[in-house]
């Protein structure tokens, strides 16, 4: 008989991660820096996106980006690629999410300052990374119309969390069986407070607006400074 | 301080969770039960393509179902309504995953005496169910066009403990960028016995030659038995 179970996760464990994101979080809106944490399912366009967001913003602001997935390191070399930004690849070795304590050791190897916006793009999965808060400050979810409107149902914890979320792959509207005001009600039930982008990354529809709010969540963040 | 690492999953749970899946499987091949497990992203169409399934074999075959998910029992209700066959929803209380206790747990509400077909519906996620034998026969993956043909490249452990891949929503290969050769030719670097299905849930494509393949697979299982 063994005494360990599946998998543990309790009270203490969350209770450290919270501490350890808050000193993240503290040290990343003292010097100015605009932390989002980007998730979603496997193949909702994470990557896609965020190279069309960084390219719109990279002339206007200073932009880091960190990936993490279990061995690949496909999405940070793409985000490289295609954005000339610095990216870091987190390898995390098979778990199903980053926590804080990951991303500050991420941080150690990856200089923040000066920067003026950093992105996790966290592993995709609608469970997992829901549970750990990784120190950002605010919890971006992208939700892809071929996955259908009812993961909100399915995922609740997920966009309870997310303060956006990008309704990606709008082009492909027409050919999905997906009802964009279901999405957002269902949503809206699980955090009235939730603000929705619909958006394609492939033809570029609604990103201007999401480069808006990064831009006016930067302002609030320092302003809050000053 | 606490002792306790954010998850532990080690050695001994494998080895216990194995012992446990291989006496599900034992029972389940004594009875002359096939037992499928099926896993994917979240939206890749699990449920649509097994109640698609279940409906082309009902009449041939007597056929029991499980749906696991986090606190929803929307899968289960769907599957029952859409197929008029027995469902039983797991919710397993915000995991990722579900392994062999669970599903051995499930067993005992579930009674499967007399079935030809036992198909588990997963949760949908990419990472941590491919990591526990459930005491499935076959391991069946469903892939979805909209997700990208490099799925397998990033999360490889799914795809090496797949026994089938369906390859799903191929009625929409003109609107996206999925290479379907290379799709196949990453999968079977990672297990090079893998089986595929291009499938379209949506307009049938396919899914006779998946019930070809099941019939064949419960064949095979009582002639062992024989």
């Amino acid at each position: 008989m063994s005494e360990v179970r599946v998998i543990q996760i309790n009270e203490s464990i969350f209770a450290e991660n919270d501490r350890a994101a808050e000193l993240i979080r503290k040290k990343l809106t003292k010097q100015g820096t605009l932390f989002l944490n980007v998730m979603s399912s496997p193949g909702s366009g994470k990557t896609t996106t965020l190279v069309a967001l960084i390219n719109r913003l990279k002339d206007r602001l200073t932009i880091g980006e960190m990936d993490v997935d279990i061995e690949s390191s496909l999405d940070a070399q793409r985000v490289a690629d295609r954005t000339g930004i610095r990216s870091l690849q987190i390898h995390n070795g098979g778990l199903c999410h980053i926590d804080a304590d990951m991303t500050a050791r991420a941080l150690l190897e990856y200089d923040t300052e000066g920067l003026d916006l950093l992105i996790l793009e966290n592993i995709g999965n609608l469970v997992c990374p829901a549970e750990f808060d990784t120190g950002a400050h605010r919890n971006v979810t992208i939700l892809s119309v071929p996955e259908g409107d009812d993961k909100p149902l399915k995922y609740p914890l997920m966009y309870t969390v997310s303060d956006v979320v990008l309704i990606n792959k709008m082009d492909a509207l027409d050919y999905f069986d997906f009802d964009l005001d279901k999405a957002k009600e269902r949503i809206l039930k699980l955090n009235p407070n939730a603000v929705f982008f619909p958006i394609s990354a492939k033809t570029g529809e609604g990103l201007d607006a999401v480069c808006g709010w990064i831009l006016r969540e930067l302002d609030t963040l320092r302003a809050g400074n000053g």
